[in-house]
C-alpha cells in the first residue's frame, strides 16, 4: 500500500472528536481522556431519548477518534444516573406501538453495542443512584469506581418490566455471579457500594471528594499504556464472550501476534533493555 | 383473533395446580407462592426415582399454571436433602445396563431443565444437609436462601462419579466462579453456609428459625410484582447463558419490547404520575 | 472386542511418565502425583523457547499417561515464575516476522490447550511472583493454592501487549469475575494474595513454609479418588464452556452414565453397604 493508500484509508477511519460539542452532556477531551457528564442534577442525571440517541451516537464516532484513548463517564451533583426520565421516556412509551418499542429497546441496546465495540476503555465512576438505565451505563464500561453511599438499582422489576434490559441478563451475571445478578434483576433492590465492592462491580471504592480524581488518575494511566493494545484487549474480552476454550486461545493468538508486530512492543523492550520506563505511543 | 380464539389457546396452555395432590413431597399453594416440601426427614429428605420423576413432571406442568407465581423449595426438619438415596437409587443404579442409566441420568437432567424453563422464580432455603442431587436442586433455583449451619457438598466424586451431574459443570461455574466449583466437584467436599454466601451461592444467610419465614416473603414479594415480566427474565437468563453480547442485546430489545406492551408497564407508570404504589396483575 | 484388540488400543493410547526425564524444568513422579518445578530460582523461573515446547509436548502426553493421576506445578525457591524471559523470548521476537510470531502465540496457546486437554487435574502452588505467562499457567490451573505474599501479575500491558494471551480474556473473567480481570488485563497491576483468596483465583491461602505440602496433600487425595471419573469432570468443565444450558446437561447425562457404569462407582457403593471407605482404582 502506497502512503497515499494509508492517508485514503486514515481519512476515512480516523476522527478527532475534542471539539466535538455535546447537546445533552458534558463532554470535554483532556490528554487523550474524554470525559461524558449526566449533566441534569436537579433530576439525578436522567436519560432521555436524545440524550440515549446522542450516547449511541458518539460512542460510535469514538471508534475512529484517534485524539481519545480512554474515557471517563460520571454524574453532575452526587448522583451518577436514575436510568431513564419517568416523564420523557417512559410516559410517552405506554401509548406507542410495538414497531415504535423495538426502535427504542434497539436504540439503548445500540448505545451499549456502541460501548462495547469503541476500543478505548471505559471508566464509570459512581456515586449516589446508580439506576435502571444507569446501572446498566455503569455495567457496560470496562471498569466501574464507586462509593459506599452509592446505591446501584436494576430497577426495572420495580416499573413493570423485564430485567432483560440493554444486555443485563448477559454481562451482570458474569460480573457478580449468576445468583447475586438473579436477585438483583428479579427484585430491583438497590445494592449498597459495599456489596458491589465485595461482589467485583466496583473494582475499588472512593470517597465522593476523590472518585472523580481517582476516575481520571486510572484513565490517564490507561492512555500512558499501549493503547492500541488496550483495544485489542477490549476487543478480545467481547470476541470471547460465547467461545469456547480452544477458539478463544486460537483468537488470541492470532490477537497478540498482531500486538508484537507494534512499535508499542518494541519501545517496552528497548526500554527495558536500558532499564528505563517505556513510553508508548499507541501505534 | 377472536376471543373464542383465546379461550381455545388458553384452555390448551393454562391450568390450576393449587389442587394438586403431590405423592412424594409436600406441595402447598397459598397466594400464589407454591411451596414444595422434601419430606423423609428421617433420612436428611433423599430422592428417589418416584420423587424425580414426579418433580420432573410438575415442573413441567408449572409453565402452564395460572395460579403459581413463584415457588419455595425446601426440606422438611433441619436438612434440605441428602441427593439420591443409597438404597432406592444408587444400589439399583450398579446393575443397570447402559440405556437404563442414561434413562436415569437423562430423568434427573429434565428435572432442571423443567426448572429452569417454567417461568416461576424458584427460591431454595437451604438448612443443613444439601448434599449430591440436593446441592443440584439449590443450584438449579433461581435464589438461594442458606443457614451458616448449612453444609452443601457436590459429593459425586466420594461416590465414584463425575462432577458432570444434571448441569453442575455449567451452572455452578457461573455462580460461584470456576475456580471454586472446581474445588467442589473434584474433591466434593462441603461449603459451609458462610462460604457460600461470600461466593454468591447464597444470597443471604438466615437463622434456622426465620429461614422459611425469609424465602416465603421473598416469595411473596416477587409474586406481587410484575409476574410475567419476571418470566421473561428468567427466561432470558436462560437463553443469553452462552450467546454473544451483541445477539444478547437484540434478544433483550425484543424481550423488553414484549414487556413494554403488557398492562403492568402501564399500571407502574401510572401508579407512579399518581403518586401511589403500583398494583401489579402479571399480564 | 477380543482382548488381543483391547490390548492393541492401549498400546497405542498408554504412556508411561514416571521416567521421563525433563530438560527445562524438575519433573518427578511420586504415588501418581507428578510434580513440575520451574527451577530457574535465581531469574523467577522464566519459561523460553525450549521450555514451553517442553511443557507443551509434556501435557500432550499425560493424556495417555496410566501412571499420573494428578499434577503439582510450583516454583523453585520464593516464587512461582516470572513469564517468558526478556532476554530469550522478548528480544528475539521483536525482530520475527509474522508467521514466526504466530508460531510463537501459537505454541504457548498449545500449552493452555494441552493442560485443559489431559484429563489429570492439576494443581498449582503459588508463592512469590507469577507474572505474565506464570500468571497463566496458574489461571490454566484446575486448582490453585497462594501465599499472602504472592503476586499475580496479568503484566502484558506493561510490555506494550494486550490482555488476550493464552486465553486470558475467556478464562480469567469466569474465575474472578468480569470486572476484576478486566483491570487486571488492562492495568497490568498486581494482585495480593489475600485479593486472589476473595476473588476465587486462590482455593486457599497457606504459607510459604506450607504451600507445598498442601499441595501434594490435595493432589494425593486427588490421586485417592475416582480418577477416571476426574477426568470427565475435567473434560465437561471443558466442553460445557459455551454450550447452552439444555446441551448441557444432555452432555452430562451422557457423561455421567459412561460414570455409572465405572467399577469406581460399584466400589463406592460396596464400601458405603459395608460401612467402609471405598478404595478407588481409576476404572
Amino acid at each position: 500500500m502506497t502512503l497515499s493508500a494509508a492517508d485514503a484509508l486514515l481519512a476515512g477511519n480516523r476522527t478527532t472528536l475534542a471539539d466535538y460539542r455535546a447537546t445533552h452532556f458534558g463532554w470535554t477531551v483532556t490528554n487523550g481522556v474524554a470525559t461524558i457528564v449526566l449533566n441534569r442534577p436537579e433530576r439525578k442525571n436522567p436519560l432521555t431519548f436524545e440524550s440515549y440517541a446522542e450516547l449511541r451516537d458518539l460512542f460510535r464516532r469514538l471508534a475512529y477518534a484517534s485524539d481519545v484513548k480512554a474515557i471517563v463517564i460520571h454524574g453532575a451533583g452526587d448522583n451518577f444516573c436514575s436510568g431513564g426520565d419517568v416523564h420523557e421516556i417512559i410516559a410517552p412509551l405506554i401509548d406507542l406501538p410495538m414497531p415504535e418499542l423495538l426502535l427504542f429497546t434497539r436504540m439503548t441496546g445500540d448505545l451499549v453495542k456502541a460501548m462495547r465495540h469503541c476500543p478505548q476503555p471505559i471508566v464509570a465512576a459512581v456515586d449516589g443512584v446508580c439506576a435502571g438505565a444507569g446501572a446498566i451505563l455503569a455495567m457496560a464500561s470496562d471498569l466501574r469506581l464507586g462509593t459506599a453511599r452509592s446505591k446501584l438499582a436494576f430497577l426495572f422489576a420495580r416499573v413493570g418490566l423485564a430485567g432483560c434490559d440493554m444486555g443485563a441478563c448477559s454481562i451482570l451475571p458474569r460480573i457478580i455471579g449468576q445468583g447475586r445478578a438473579a436477585e438483583l434483576l428479579f427484585t430491583g433492590r438497590a445494592a449498597s457500594g459495599e456489596e458491589g465492592y465485595q461482589w467485583g462491580f466496583y473494582n475499588r471504592l472512593c470517597t465522593p471528594e476523590t472518585l472523580l480524581d481517582e476516575a481520571a488518575k486510572l484513565a490517564s494511566e490507561l492512555v500512558a499504556g499501549p493503547t492500541f493494545a488496550h483495544g485489542i484487549t477490549k476487543k478480545m474480552l467481547h470476541q470471547e464472550w460465547s467461545m469456547s476454550i480452544d477458539e478463544a486461545i486460537e483468537s488470541e493468538a492470532q490477537a497478540q501476534a498482531i500486538c508484537m508486530s507494534t512499535r508499542d512492543f518494541e519501545r517496552a523492550y528497548r526500554a527495558f533493555a536500558a532499564k528505563s520506563r517505556p513510553v508508548f505511543e499507541g501505534d
